[in-house]
């Protein structure tokens, strides 16, 4: 071992001490009769001291020492004369007796700071340069906290870890396969799994009971801003059970997450139905660190004589408390914001309640008497404004949600150390799409509607229908999902039918899972939450990329080790493959 | 909850109780006035009694459940009659009162018993029912456990469990990648790891200090017996330690998880230098379970004008405890198993050590006196049996290395319930390959020679030169293995040229390594675990398939859910390939 200590490690009850350390040089001071150096390890920094007059020759080879340069020092633990009360380690020092320089450094690129000067493709690029950062490392080090205390949890509850297959067989449904050419079988390809959905069903059929992995998945789609090719899930799967077990294991799970790593104490967790919040949030994630509900108002602000109200599907309005001082510069951004092509609002009303009445931008159609209905329908107070949308009611209702969303950050409303957690439940089981009028199933194929609903199974209902899915939403962002699965196979026939399969089709791309359906499935659910979602806001960070050690950027590229590359025209003619042109 | 208890649960303190169990049929008794059924889920089974008096409608749907049926049954737990001291809840039985088919199965195509009538293919092919057999649920259970307690002992010592990426870099060394094509960038691909190596001492030079990962790996290999072309590793790399620092924390592991996972003390793990490995086992994994050591004849057997002896360049033997006794057709099985061809011997010599004297097969060339300085050099006593091969070194090492593990195994010297572990320490640095005359790294371009070895590194000393490199070997199986690596630039750029790669060439290839290395790397160094076989050593199993939940077979086809399998034009077209044909 080329140390007896770490660089995090030393107190003054050291004092004394001979000791051996090795790490990185961090920073180097020279101040004419001594240097200072503070050498870094992954545990700490620790001040080493070098005095001209004790040996020199030593001190001026610790002057020529660069950044980065890998040290290992020997010497006496003294105590410091400048305590540093903002170190661990900041009561002492080390009076450096030997010095081997373990290895050189390049000046590197950017400064190894919390706050770096490097630019984010700098940073891609010499990945493990960034990884010595404190955040970067803290964050990598959370999530390592984060699996442990989630396989603690689940080990407890006699959740079994079991690794399913990587080189699997590719579906055309869903989101787009990588897949892998076979030498062995040419012409054939696996495909990398999107999620192992269909072998966690088949270990419930098993009689495995209950399964849990922290595994890697793969999805071939265009990389929207923190999306990555690979990402990691935590995916679980139980038996004999029914949609509240699953929802109170996971809760557990959450809760028990938020107080092992964060020591959060996160209340229950409470539920919200699907249509609710549609209608209140206008958004299947709604943030619920702040209340701002939306209210619909056809009933207030009809029949006035103003088009814009008169002629739309849905007026629908949030109330900001306290936002009445808003100037009119600060209500033009937010009607700027909403008119952006990606919200696509045509404008916006505002109402403020002011000690002398209410003011809105409307005031030529609607009197002071109505403006007060408006304010009573909001339930707002005086010193709130009222912010209201109207149009088709899906697109009023999304972009509400946003607009709510950025008021909510200008409000100073979503603080990152704030968690509000809610289930999102009785998710509609299917989902027309405009362009061929098909029903498509909005989780997937083998989600259980509810029994209740189940009568609704026929054309003209099917929209109706709600399912057994949930969703695990964490200030807004969508941490996890799952569902009961069907495990009756003349359910699983009928929604075939409905999702337009032939029973030929159906076999042929789900054959293993039906069959083995027919071997005794046992009644099943689970779920997966997004682990690396989950560590970002654990974290505090919105972006997901900094709690993967060597993330891909938005070409799908891994720019520190440049890959993909073109490869061998032997490995192509190994795989009996060519390229296209 | 379809249950109140598990099916292993019950005891006879539940007596009286009125529970709620679900579990598949297992089996059915049905003797006339009743019908018992043992019902069965992971945990265990129970026995369920349904009676003609009581409730004979019950009792005759409870004759028409077939084997493996899903069933949910409620009733009052009784003491049984006839106890079963065999089953944990064999006191117990359940006087069922109500039972709901929660689904019906065909009948199995193989017993789901211990002892299955099901052959391999059609086990593979129905996976998810031979995966309710107890043996393999159990081996499944028992990798659990020991990912487990490798994770708590290395999280004990500060390891930080960090994800590698799965989609990376094709090199053309080694062996042969697995490979996806990007459809963002046509014409490249990603490969899948053959192992994090790359990636693992990046981490050091990031300063991670001490990383694992149980991580999948992927290997595009012709497949012998027992290998998958995704396996899994327990991959480990530490910084700022020497060789010592890692055999002893490793050692640790290991001996941990035999305490922990099969209660089994394992005394500390001696350590044999390659050389001697070779020398007295013929093999660099000898099986340490037994003794007999090879011992080397040349000086006794040689002039006495057998040809067989006089014109080898190696007579080694080894000496089995007892065996004189073997009758000639033993010996023969024995003569006729070295001379197979893939063992390749053209003949073996006996002397059994008898009371009335030693009798050999070349009696013809070696009288009494003579053979007693045999006996003497084997330390061989009466009752003992000496085999003797010779011919050139390497082949009749390897030749003994076989005898002597069949001899081994014969005489009941190889128990799977005992286990003997070894270091096997200072391998070889390179190896001269004899096609080409070219020197390659036994281990990889980036370990360590033995400091005291450098000075070596010239042609002509090449060979001599050993290795920072060791494997951890447990009854003659490789479990582990590692190295020390060089973190010295300029030694490592004198490795390239000594392998032949010009600097061009290896920043081509090994570029971001390189580069990395500039920037401070520390001394690191590190080890894998081969998972899958650590499993199946623990399991007292020589096949690593019923460690895998979801296995491949020979061709690398998973015949379960039929992949590899052909993909769609479009999708061909996507990844902008085409197939050769």
């Amino acid at each position: 071992m080329h140390r007896t200590h770490t660089c995090g490690e030393l107190r003054a009850t050291d004092i004394a001490k001979k000791v051996t350390l090795a790490g990185w040089l961090q920073t180097s001071r020279d101040l004419g009769g001594m240097t200072f150096i503070d050498l870094r390890d992954r545990y700490g920094i620790t001040q080493l001291v070098f005095n001209m007059e004790t040996d020199a020759a030593l001190c001026e080879q610790a002057r020529r020492l660069g950044r980065e340069f890998v040290l290992k020092v020997t010497g006496t633990v003294a105590e410091r004369y400048n305590k540093n009360a903002q170190m661990p380690t900041g009561d002492v020092e080390i009076i450096v007796e030997s010095l081997t320089i373990l290895n050189e450094a390049k000046t590197p690129p950017f400064t190894i700071d919390d706050n770096t000067d490097g630019g984010d493709d700098l940073r891609m690029r010499y990945r493990y340069l960034d990884l010595r950062r404190n955040p970067v490392r803290e964050s990598l080090m959370l999530r390592h906290k984060i699996a442990k205390a989630t396989r603690a949890y689940l080990d407890g509850l006699d959740f079994i870890e079991v690794e399913t297959p990587v080189l699997i067989k590719s579906t055309p449904e869903g989101a787009r396969d990588f897949v892998v050419p076979s030498r062995m079988n040419p012409g054939q390809f696996y495909a990398l799994p999107q999620s192992p959905q269909t072998f966690k069903q088949l270990l419930m059929v098993s009689g495995f009971d209950r399964y849990y992995q922290i595994v890697k998945c793969f999805r071939d789609e265009d990389l929207r801003a923190d999306r990555q090719p690979e990402f990691t899930q935590i995916d679980c799967e139980m038996s004999f059970i029914e949609q509240e077990d699953i929802l109170n294991t996971f809760e557990g799970l959450t809760r028990s997450l938020f107080k092992d790593v964060l020591g959060v104490d996160m209340p229950s967790v409470p539920r919200m139905e699907y249509a609710d919040a549609m209608k209140y949030y206008g958004s299947d994630k709604p943030d619920t660190r702040f209340e701002m509900k939306f209210v619909e108002l056809n009933d207030v602000v009809k029949g006035q004589g103003f088009p814009v109200f008169d002629n739309a599907e849905l007026v629908v309005g949030i109330c900001a408390k306290g936002a009445a001082e808003y100037t009119r510069k600060q209500i033009d951004e937010l009607t700027d914001y909403v008119k952006r092509p990606q919200i696509g609002a045509t404008g916006m009303v505002y109402a403020r309640v002011n000690a002398d009445g209410i003011k809105s931008s409307v005031d030529k159609f609607y009197n002071e008497e109505q403006l007060k209905r408006w304010a009573e329908a909001f339930g707002a107070e005086q010193g709130d404004l009222i912010l209201i949308l109207a149009g088709g009611a899906d697109k009023t209702r999304k972009a509400l949600n946003e607009l709510r969303l950025e008021l909510g950050t200008r409000l100073g409303l979503r603080p990152k150390d704030k968690f509000s957690a809610l289930w999102v439940i009785d998710f509609p089981l299917l989902e027309n799409n405009e362009e061929d009028g098909r029903w498509y199933a909005m989780h997937h194929p083998f989600t259980s509607p509810k029994p209740e609903d189940v009568a609704h199974l026929e054309a003209g209902g099917l929209g109706k229908v709600r399912a057994n899915a949930y969703d695990l939403v964490i200030n807004g962002v969508e941490i996890g999902g799952g569902s009961i699965r069907i495990h009756d196979k003349d359910l699983q026939a009928k929604m075939f039918g409905i999702l337009g399969f032939t029973p030929e089709e159906a076999q042929a791309q789900f054959g293993f899972l039906l069959n083995a359906f027919e071997f005794g499935a046992p009644p099943h659910g689970g779920l997966a939450f997004g682990f690396d979602r989950l560590c970002s806001l654990f974290g505090g960070v919105d972006s997901i990329r900094d709690f993967i050690a060597f993330p891909k950027n938005n070409a799908g590229r891994d720019v520190m080790i440049d890959a993909p590359s073109v490869i061998d025209e032997k490995q192509l003619k190994e795989l009996a493959i060519k390229l296209a042109n």
